[in-house]
Protein backbone atom coordinates (compact mmCIF):
# COMPACT_ATOMS: atom_id res chain seq x y z
CA UNK A 1 0.00 0.00 0.00
CA UNK A 2 0.90 3.85 -0.38
CA UNK A 3 2.19 5.56 2.58
CA UNK A 4 -0.90 7.74 2.00
CA UNK A 5 -4.51 7.56 0.96
CA UNK A 6 -4.81 9.36 -2.22
CA UNK A 7 -6.81 12.62 -0.33
CA UNK A 8 -4.21 13.00 1.91
CA UNK A 9 -1.04 12.25 -0.60
CA UNK A 10 -2.86 15.27 -2.66
CA UNK A 11 -2.78 17.39 0.34
CA UNK A 12 1.02 16.33 1.62
CA UNK A 13 2.25 16.83 -2.85
CA UNK A 14 0.72 20.47 -2.23
CA UNK A 15 2.26 21.07 1.01
CA UNK A 16 5.89 19.36 -0.33
CA UNK A 17 5.74 21.49 -3.24
CA UNK A 18 5.70 24.78 -1.12
CA UNK A 19 9.79 26.60 -0.67
CA UNK A 20 11.49 24.66 2.37
CA UNK A 21 9.42 22.11 3.24
CA UNK A 22 10.22 18.52 3.33
CA UNK A 23 7.68 15.34 2.87
CA UNK A 24 7.72 15.02 6.48
CA UNK A 25 7.01 18.58 7.25
CA UNK A 26 4.38 18.01 4.63
CA UNK A 27 2.65 15.11 6.18
CA UNK A 28 2.68 17.02 9.21
CA UNK A 29 0.58 20.33 7.88
CA UNK A 30 -1.62 17.97 5.71
CA UNK A 31 -2.62 16.22 9.22
CA UNK A 32 -3.03 19.81 10.66
CA UNK A 33 -5.37 20.91 8.10
CA UNK A 34 -7.63 17.88 8.29
CA UNK A 35 -7.82 18.27 12.05
CA UNK A 36 -9.30 21.80 11.44
CA UNK A 37 -12.73 22.87 11.76
CA UNK A 38 -14.43 23.10 8.71
CA UNK A 39 -14.86 27.28 8.57
CA UNK A 40 -11.01 27.13 9.29
CA UNK A 41 -9.71 25.11 6.38
CA UNK A 42 -12.78 26.42 4.03
CA UNK A 43 -11.52 29.80 4.95
CA UNK A 44 -7.61 28.33 3.93
CA UNK A 45 -8.56 27.38 0.99
CA UNK A 46 -10.44 30.88 -0.22
CA UNK A 47 -7.51 32.71 1.06
CA UNK A 48 -5.45 30.99 -1.36
CA UNK A 49 -7.63 31.60 -4.86
CA UNK A 50 -8.43 35.16 -3.47
CA UNK A 51 -5.21 36.27 -2.64
CA UNK A 52 -4.14 35.17 -6.28
CA UNK A 53 -7.40 36.44 -7.93
CA UNK A 54 -7.23 39.96 -6.12
CA UNK A 55 -4.10 40.67 -5.96
CA UNK A 56 -2.68 43.14 -8.78
CA UNK A 57 0.66 45.50 -9.32
CA UNK A 58 0.47 49.05 -8.73
CA UNK A 59 1.04 50.74 -12.12
CA UNK A 60 2.99 53.61 -10.32
CA UNK A 61 5.38 51.63 -7.81
CA UNK A 62 4.86 48.38 -9.09
CA UNK A 63 4.35 46.82 -5.62
CA UNK A 64 1.56 43.91 -5.16
CA UNK A 65 -1.70 45.98 -4.29
CA UNK A 66 -5.62 45.04 -3.59
CA UNK A 67 -6.52 48.18 -5.36
CA UNK A 68 -6.37 49.68 -8.45
CA UNK A 69 -3.40 52.07 -7.26
CA UNK A 70 -1.60 50.72 -4.04
CA UNK A 71 -2.52 52.40 -0.90
CA UNK A 72 1.00 53.88 -0.18
CA UNK A 73 1.15 55.77 -3.81
CA UNK A 74 -2.55 57.04 -3.34
CA UNK A 75 -2.09 58.18 0.60
CA UNK A 76 -2.08 61.52 0.49
CA UNK A 77 0.35 61.52 3.67
CA UNK A 78 2.85 60.10 1.81
CA UNK A 79 5.73 62.13 0.92
CA UNK A 80 6.05 62.01 -2.98
CA UNK A 81 9.34 63.31 -3.09
CA UNK A 82 11.19 60.00 -1.66
CA UNK A 83 11.00 56.83 -3.67
CA UNK A 84 12.65 54.09 -2.00
CA UNK A 85 13.83 51.27 -4.63
CA UNK A 86 13.86 47.92 -3.71
CA UNK A 87 14.05 44.17 -5.49
CA UNK A 88 10.72 42.52 -4.54
CA UNK A 89 7.46 43.37 -2.71
CA UNK A 90 8.28 42.21 0.89
CA UNK A 91 11.11 44.74 1.04
CA UNK A 92 8.40 47.14 1.02
CA UNK A 93 6.54 45.31 3.81
CA UNK A 94 9.96 45.20 5.87
CA UNK A 95 10.48 48.76 5.65
CA UNK A 96 6.52 49.58 6.41
CA UNK A 97 7.11 47.46 9.41
CA UNK A 98 9.96 50.55 10.68
CA UNK A 99 6.84 52.33 10.68
CA UNK A 100 9.57 55.65 9.89
CA UNK A 101 9.69 55.65 6.11
CA UNK A 102 7.18 57.99 4.87
CA UNK A 103 7.99 58.24 1.19
CA UNK A 104 6.76 56.11 -1.46
CA UNK A 105 8.59 53.13 -3.24
CA UNK A 106 9.36 51.38 -6.69
CA UNK A 107 9.60 47.60 -6.51
CA UNK A 108 12.13 46.62 -9.30
CA UNK A 109 10.99 42.49 -9.48
CA UNK A 110 14.38 41.53 -9.11
CA UNK A 111 18.11 42.68 -9.93
CA UNK A 112 20.15 43.09 -12.83
CA UNK A 113 22.20 39.91 -12.94
CA UNK A 114 24.04 39.01 -16.46
CA UNK A 115 25.01 35.62 -14.40
CA UNK A 116 21.26 34.87 -14.67
CA UNK A 117 20.63 36.47 -17.81
CA UNK A 118 18.64 39.45 -16.10
CA UNK A 119 19.12 42.96 -18.29
CA UNK A 120 17.52 46.17 -16.93
CA UNK A 121 14.86 45.66 -19.30
CA UNK A 122 12.91 42.75 -17.48
CA UNK A 123 13.04 44.94 -14.70
CA UNK A 124 11.47 47.90 -13.55
CA UNK A 125 14.22 50.53 -14.33
CA UNK A 126 12.75 52.49 -17.12
CA UNK A 127 9.37 53.51 -15.21
CA UNK A 128 11.56 54.46 -12.05
CA UNK A 129 13.87 56.97 -14.36
CA UNK A 130 10.50 58.11 -15.46
CA UNK A 131 8.85 58.38 -12.32
CA UNK A 132 12.47 60.34 -11.12
CA UNK A 133 12.04 63.01 -14.12
CA UNK A 134 9.13 64.31 -12.61
CA UNK A 135 10.04 67.88 -10.53
CA UNK A 136 8.63 66.87 -7.35
CA UNK A 137 10.96 63.96 -7.09
CA UNK A 138 14.23 65.20 -4.43
CA UNK A 139 15.51 61.80 -3.88
CA UNK A 140 15.94 58.15 -4.50
CA UNK A 141 17.10 55.95 -1.94
CA UNK A 142 18.54 52.44 -3.55
CA UNK A 143 17.38 49.94 -1.02
CA UNK A 144 18.32 46.84 -2.62
CA UNK A 145 20.25 44.61 -0.72
CA UNK A 146 23.83 44.61 -0.61
CA UNK A 147 24.72 42.00 -2.50
CA UNK A 148 26.76 41.84 -5.79
CA UNK A 149 23.53 41.99 -7.45
CA UNK A 150 22.07 44.71 -5.67
CA UNK A 151 25.00 46.60 -5.42
CA UNK A 152 25.39 47.05 -9.06
CA UNK A 153 21.99 47.22 -10.03
CA UNK A 154 22.37 50.70 -7.40
CA UNK A 155 25.13 51.75 -9.11
CA UNK A 156 23.51 51.28 -12.71
CA UNK A 157 20.18 52.76 -11.89
CA UNK A 158 22.05 56.01 -10.11
CA UNK A 159 23.77 56.75 -12.98
CA UNK A 160 20.76 57.18 -15.18
CA UNK A 161 19.10 59.47 -12.15
CA UNK A 162 21.55 61.64 -11.12
CA UNK A 163 21.89 63.45 -14.23
CA UNK A 164 18.33 63.87 -14.18
CA UNK A 165 19.30 66.48 -10.95
CA UNK A 166 17.55 63.77 -8.39
CA UNK A 167 19.36 63.12 -4.96
CA UNK A 168 20.25 59.31 -5.14
CA UNK A 169 21.36 57.52 -1.76
CA UNK A 170 22.22 54.42 -0.36
CA UNK A 171 21.48 52.54 3.38
CA UNK A 172 24.10 52.50 5.76
CA UNK A 173 26.86 49.12 5.82
CA UNK A 174 27.43 48.60 9.49
CA UNK A 175 27.06 46.63 12.32
CA UNK A 176 23.06 45.20 12.50
CA UNK A 177 21.91 46.24 16.11
CA UNK A 178 22.36 43.84 18.76
CA UNK A 179 25.10 41.78 16.76
CA UNK A 180 28.43 40.97 18.09
CA UNK A 181 31.35 42.34 16.49
CA UNK A 182 33.24 38.92 17.28
CA UNK A 183 31.17 37.26 14.74
CA UNK A 184 31.11 40.24 12.01
CA UNK A 185 32.90 39.57 8.93
CA UNK A 186 35.38 41.75 7.65
CA UNK A 187 34.24 43.55 4.77
CA UNK A 188 31.11 44.74 7.23
CA UNK A 189 33.19 45.71 10.27
CA UNK A 190 35.33 47.76 7.99
CA UNK A 191 32.17 48.93 6.37
CA UNK A 192 31.03 50.36 9.43
CA UNK A 193 34.68 51.39 10.69
CA UNK A 194 34.28 53.87 7.95
CA UNK A 195 30.57 54.95 7.82
CA UNK A 196 31.15 55.96 11.49
CA UNK A 197 30.04 59.17 13.35
CA UNK A 198 30.33 61.69 15.78
CA UNK A 199 28.48 60.85 19.06
CA UNK B 1 -0.20 50.90 7.14
CA UNK B 2 -0.19 47.44 7.83
CA UNK B 3 2.76 45.80 6.72
CA UNK B 4 0.48 43.32 4.21
CA UNK B 5 -2.38 44.26 1.74
CA UNK B 6 -5.35 42.26 3.25
CA UNK B 7 -5.77 39.58 0.70
CA UNK B 8 -1.63 38.59 1.22
CA UNK B 9 -2.00 39.47 5.10
CA UNK B 10 -5.18 36.91 5.30
CA UNK B 11 -3.35 34.43 3.90
CA UNK B 12 -0.22 34.71 5.59
CA UNK B 13 -2.13 34.40 8.65
CA UNK B 14 -3.80 30.81 7.03
CA UNK B 15 0.28 29.70 6.99
CA UNK B 16 1.15 31.28 10.03
CA UNK B 17 -1.58 29.14 11.73
CA UNK B 18 -0.30 25.88 10.86
CA UNK B 19 2.30 24.12 13.51
CA UNK B 20 6.24 25.14 13.53
CA UNK B 21 5.57 27.92 10.77
CA UNK B 22 6.28 31.63 11.80
CA UNK B 23 5.42 34.97 10.25
CA UNK B 24 8.59 35.10 8.54
CA UNK B 25 8.00 31.63 6.45
CA UNK B 26 4.23 32.20 6.28
CA UNK B 27 4.98 35.58 4.57
CA UNK B 28 7.04 33.18 1.97
CA UNK B 29 4.90 31.06 1.47
CA UNK B 30 2.38 33.36 0.87
CA UNK B 31 4.29 35.19 -1.84
CA UNK B 32 5.40 31.52 -2.91
CA UNK B 33 1.76 30.62 -3.42
CA UNK B 34 1.06 33.97 -5.30
CA UNK B 35 4.03 33.01 -7.98
CA UNK B 36 2.48 29.95 -8.70
CA UNK B 37 0.23 29.24 -11.77
CA UNK B 38 -3.26 29.37 -11.24
CA UNK B 39 -3.89 25.59 -12.16
CA UNK B 40 -1.65 25.02 -9.13
CA UNK B 41 -3.20 27.13 -6.74
CA UNK B 42 -6.30 26.17 -7.57
CA UNK B 43 -5.35 22.67 -6.98
CA UNK B 44 -3.71 23.35 -3.87
CA UNK B 45 -7.16 25.00 -2.32
CA UNK B 46 -9.31 22.14 -4.01
CA UNK B 47 -6.71 19.81 -2.08
CA UNK B 48 -7.54 20.91 1.40
CA UNK B 49 -11.02 21.38 0.59
CA UNK B 50 -11.27 17.50 -0.44
CA UNK B 51 -9.33 16.63 1.59
CA UNK B 52 -11.37 16.76 4.45
CA UNK B 53 -14.29 15.89 3.02
CA UNK B 54 -13.24 13.01 1.69
CA UNK B 55 -11.41 10.95 4.04
CA UNK B 56 -13.47 9.18 7.14
CA UNK B 57 -12.57 6.89 9.49
CA UNK B 58 -12.93 3.41 8.99
CA UNK B 59 -15.33 1.54 11.12
CA UNK B 60 -12.95 -1.43 11.85
CA UNK B 61 -9.41 -0.27 12.62
CA UNK B 62 -10.19 3.73 13.47
CA UNK B 63 -7.39 4.69 10.56
CA UNK B 64 -8.14 7.86 7.88
CA UNK B 65 -9.56 6.29 5.00
CA UNK B 66 -11.33 7.27 1.63
CA UNK B 67 -13.44 4.65 1.44
CA UNK B 68 -15.62 2.97 3.68
CA UNK B 69 -13.71 0.17 4.83
CA UNK B 70 -10.37 1.35 4.68
CA UNK B 71 -7.93 -0.45 1.94
CA UNK B 72 -5.86 -2.40 4.62
CA UNK B 73 -8.89 -3.94 6.17
CA UNK B 74 -10.21 -4.78 2.90
CA UNK B 75 -6.96 -6.36 1.37
CA UNK B 76 -7.74 -9.58 0.94
CA UNK B 77 -3.56 -10.26 1.22
CA UNK B 78 -3.45 -8.84 4.63
CA UNK B 79 -2.77 -11.42 8.01
CA UNK B 80 -5.82 -10.54 10.06
CA UNK B 81 -4.41 -12.44 12.88
CA UNK B 82 -2.11 -9.77 13.46
CA UNK B 83 -3.15 -6.08 14.95
CA UNK B 84 -0.10 -3.51 15.21
CA UNK B 85 -1.56 -1.12 18.02
CA UNK B 86 -0.41 2.75 17.14
CA UNK B 87 -1.40 5.79 18.77
CA UNK B 88 -2.07 7.72 15.17
CA UNK B 89 -2.60 7.47 11.74
CA UNK B 90 0.64 9.03 11.03
CA UNK B 91 1.87 5.57 12.75
CA UNK B 92 0.32 3.67 10.31
CA UNK B 93 2.20 5.46 7.26
CA UNK B 94 5.41 4.87 8.85
CA UNK B 95 4.96 1.24 8.96
CA UNK B 96 3.39 0.74 5.62
CA UNK B 97 6.84 2.65 4.94
CA UNK B 98 8.75 -0.23 5.78
CA UNK B 99 6.88 -2.80 3.11
CA UNK B 100 7.40 -5.57 5.54
CA UNK B 101 4.40 -5.66 8.11
CA UNK B 102 1.86 -7.79 6.61
CA UNK B 103 -1.06 -7.72 9.31
CA UNK B 104 -3.61 -5.38 10.21
CA UNK B 105 -3.88 -2.19 12.48
CA UNK B 106 -5.38 -0.21 15.22
CA UNK B 107 -5.34 3.22 15.45
CA UNK B 108 -5.67 4.61 19.09
CA UNK B 109 -6.31 8.18 18.28
CA UNK B 110 -4.73 9.17 21.09
CA UNK B 111 -2.89 7.48 24.66
CA UNK B 112 -3.55 6.90 28.02
CA UNK B 113 -2.66 10.57 30.15
CA UNK B 114 -4.21 10.90 33.64
CA UNK B 115 -1.99 14.30 33.38
CA UNK B 116 -3.86 15.69 30.20
CA UNK B 117 -7.15 13.86 31.66
CA UNK B 118 -7.36 11.47 28.58
CA UNK B 119 -9.32 8.09 30.14
CA UNK B 120 -9.00 5.18 28.37
CA UNK B 121 -12.99 5.35 27.14
CA UNK B 122 -11.69 8.65 25.23
CA UNK B 123 -9.13 6.52 23.05
CA UNK B 124 -10.35 3.19 20.93
CA UNK B 125 -9.68 0.79 23.47
CA UNK B 126 -12.90 -1.03 23.98
CA UNK B 127 -13.26 -1.72 20.05
CA UNK B 128 -9.93 -3.31 20.43
CA UNK B 129 -10.83 -5.50 22.75
CA UNK B 130 -13.75 -6.56 20.67
CA UNK B 131 -11.83 -7.26 17.76
CA UNK B 132 -8.88 -9.00 19.80
CA UNK B 133 -11.73 -11.49 20.75
CA UNK B 134 -12.28 -12.93 17.42
CA UNK B 135 -10.89 -16.06 17.52
CA UNK B 136 -8.75 -15.61 13.82
CA UNK B 137 -6.68 -12.78 16.35
CA UNK B 138 -3.26 -14.61 17.34
CA UNK B 139 -1.12 -11.52 17.97
CA UNK B 140 -1.55 -8.02 18.92
CA UNK B 141 1.58 -5.70 18.94
CA UNK B 142 1.81 -2.87 21.19
CA UNK B 143 3.79 -0.27 18.82
CA UNK B 144 2.89 3.01 21.23
CA UNK B 145 5.29 5.68 21.09
CA UNK B 146 8.53 4.63 23.60
CA UNK B 147 7.37 7.72 25.89
CA UNK B 148 5.88 7.10 29.35
CA UNK B 149 2.54 7.67 28.04
CA UNK B 150 3.10 5.14 25.43
CA UNK B 151 4.25 2.43 27.78
CA UNK B 152 1.33 3.24 29.91
CA UNK B 153 -1.42 2.80 27.57
CA UNK B 154 0.91 -0.34 26.33
CA UNK B 155 0.55 -2.03 29.84
CA UNK B 156 -3.30 -1.14 30.15
CA UNK B 157 -4.11 -2.50 27.02
CA UNK B 158 -1.89 -6.10 27.21
CA UNK B 159 -3.81 -6.31 30.59
CA UNK B 160 -7.03 -6.21 29.08
CA UNK B 161 -6.65 -8.90 26.19
CA UNK B 162 -3.67 -11.40 27.62
CA UNK B 163 -6.90 -13.20 29.48
CA UNK B 164 -8.27 -13.42 25.96
CA UNK B 165 -5.60 -16.25 25.07
CA UNK B 166 -4.36 -13.54 22.67
CA UNK B 167 -0.19 -12.98 22.38
CA UNK B 168 0.69 -9.26 23.26
CA UNK B 169 3.90 -8.11 22.07
CA UNK B 170 5.98 -4.70 22.18
CA UNK B 171 8.14 -3.09 20.02
CA UNK B 172 12.08 -4.03 20.69
CA UNK B 173 13.56 -1.01 22.01
CA UNK B 174 17.32 -0.75 21.15
CA UNK B 175 19.96 1.43 19.42
CA UNK B 176 18.15 3.34 16.30
CA UNK B 177 20.32 1.67 13.01
CA UNK B 178 22.73 3.95 12.27
CA UNK B 179 23.43 5.49 15.42
CA UNK B 180 26.11 6.34 17.57
CA UNK B 181 26.73 4.52 21.29
CA UNK B 182 28.50 8.02 22.39
CA UNK B 183 25.24 9.89 21.62
CA UNK B 184 22.68 7.09 22.74
CA UNK B 185 21.44 7.66 26.07
CA UNK B 186 21.95 5.61 29.24
CA UNK B 187 17.87 4.47 29.42
CA UNK B 188 18.40 3.17 25.59
CA UNK B 189 21.51 1.99 25.79
CA UNK B 190 20.58 -0.39 28.78
CA UNK B 191 17.64 -1.67 26.81
CA UNK B 192 19.68 -2.11 24.18
CA UNK B 193 21.79 -4.46 26.61
CA UNK B 194 19.00 -6.17 27.87
CA UNK B 195 17.87 -7.31 24.66
CA UNK B 196 21.22 -8.45 22.89
CA UNK B 197 21.02 -11.48 20.24
CA UNK B 198 23.29 -13.95 20.01
CA UNK B 199 24.77 -13.46 16.28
Amino acid sequence: MEEYIPSIGRLVDCFAALPGVGRKTAARLAYWVLDMNNEDAENFADAIISARKNVKQCPVCHNLSDSEICKICSDEKRDKSVICVVEGPRDVGAFEKTREYRGVYHVLHGLISPMDGISPEQIFVKDLVVRASDETVKEVIMATNPTVEGESTAIYISRLIKPLGVKVTRLAYGMPVGGNLEHADEVTLFRALMGRSEI
